[in-house]
């Protein structure tokens, strides 16, 4: 049917149901009138960015107006900002996989109140790459854990559930078909590693804590580009893994 | 001697420090000349929130000017945002451990390159509570991770570290001491239990995913509570730890 998968039995008998970081609800907002229409997400994590590329994306479909005055659809909270140019809805996520986890929560019902049907979601955010030439755009065909490993791990309550974090393998390939229409900037498909921090889990020697030595890091990083990661950054796992569950076309 | 622990010998051979996502260094900003005397480093999740928070000790600590005017000290940036008000600096940490872990590793080689001394650090974010009237505040004495357990996993390149995340229990009681002198609202000191997710690992029903009964979810608020747990959110355990590692005073 194409229509987003929620996978909360309880949510059927609320009376009202409050996006909370979004500053939206069904009670006080038209959702299906708001976003019925949406069929391309783009998420990012810094707001501006966000700004920017629905600013970016108004212009490229000819919509009336320069876009320079789009309205921040969040404005009443400062935890996301919200954007929309035409059918393509921008969002940022902030730093990391809990920041993240909370907006796709929201996100994914705010789709599936609004009665969404067959979307598209990609995740433009930074990473370093690791091995390619620096400016390159990694499409990941899965998102791996520090250890390499194809998994999110996932407490709820006090259980550890394992997810998936496999991406949508045929929206890898049109992505990468499309990008070889634009000469700037080399694209590959590769593994994205997913990190909880951005210092030591990243192998950085500059933060305010090291307790590896240069060899150690040039020896993990050789290790994760044998194991076929190409770039790391620090929400994809629970990205794929929310997308997987929920029904959403999903690529990073 | 009161200074800052930085613990990291790669520090003292860089020739430059970028503090990236405080759009700070050391060579592009005079950082003992615009922090040397700050002793106050109060940390949230929001930057309006933290911006009016600013401006709160700027009337209260009776500066000149209304403070309505404060400049963001990272306005180059939309990661974090950062005031000051006389020797208290306020700063945004977005949420989840690992956006405030990146704030943390960067305030912390901000306030050794400042040569900044005995600085005391309070997290004053939000949090849900637990068994305790709406609009308590909770001092923590120890964060807990998802399993009550005062630990946190960091995972420095593959392996896992476990790190304590005791806080300082001489601040908390004198917090506890001067929040007696105000009648507004009712302060204890407990455990603060912080977790990755805010939906399935907080125990809520209204997530896009929800695998647990009504019966399950009051079951293990009900064994956090009896484990001392008087409050959840999701970065006290890594403030916790890198405060406690690095000789900040810290409280949440």
């Amino acid at each position: 049917t194409g229509l987003v998968h929620v996978k909360n039995p309880h949510l059927d008998s609320m009376e009202e149901d409050v996006l909370y970081h979004l500053d939206l609800g069904t009670k006080t907002h038209n959702l299906p009138a708001m976003f019925g229409d949406i069929k391309f997400v783009c998420v990012g994590g810094s707001p501006n960015r966000m700004r920017a590329f629905a600013q970016f994306m108004h212009r490229e479909l000819g919509l009336t107006g320069d876009g320079e005055d789009l309205a921040d659809i969040c404005a009443g909270t400062d935890r996301y900002a919200m954007y929309r140019a035409g059918p393509v809805l921008s969002i940022s996520h902030g730093m990391g996989i809990p920041s993240i986890s909370i907006m796709l929560h929201e996100l994914i019902k705010l789709l599936h109140h609004a009665k969404c049907r067959d979307i598209t979601i990609i995740r433009i955010g930074t990473s370093g790459g690791l091995g390619i030439e620096a400016g390159s755009v990694v499409i990941t065909d899965t998102a791996v854990d520090s250890s390499f490993k194809p998994r999110f791990e996932q407490v709820v309550l006090d259980d550890v559930v394992v997810r998936s974090t496999e991406l949508d393998k045929d929206l890898a390939v049109e992505l990468l078909t499309c990008s070889k229409e634009i000469s700037n900037f080399p694209t590959l498909i590769g593994h994205t590693m997913c990190t909880y921090d951005f210092y030591e889990g990243q192998a950085r020697l500059d933060g305010a804590l090291c307790s590896f030595s240069s060899e150690k890091k040039l020896e993990y990083l050789k290790r994760a580009y044998d194991a076929g990661v190409r770039n790391i950054e620090m929400e994809s796992a629970a990205f794929a893994a929310l997308c997987g569950l929920c029904g959403l076309k999903g690529e990073s």
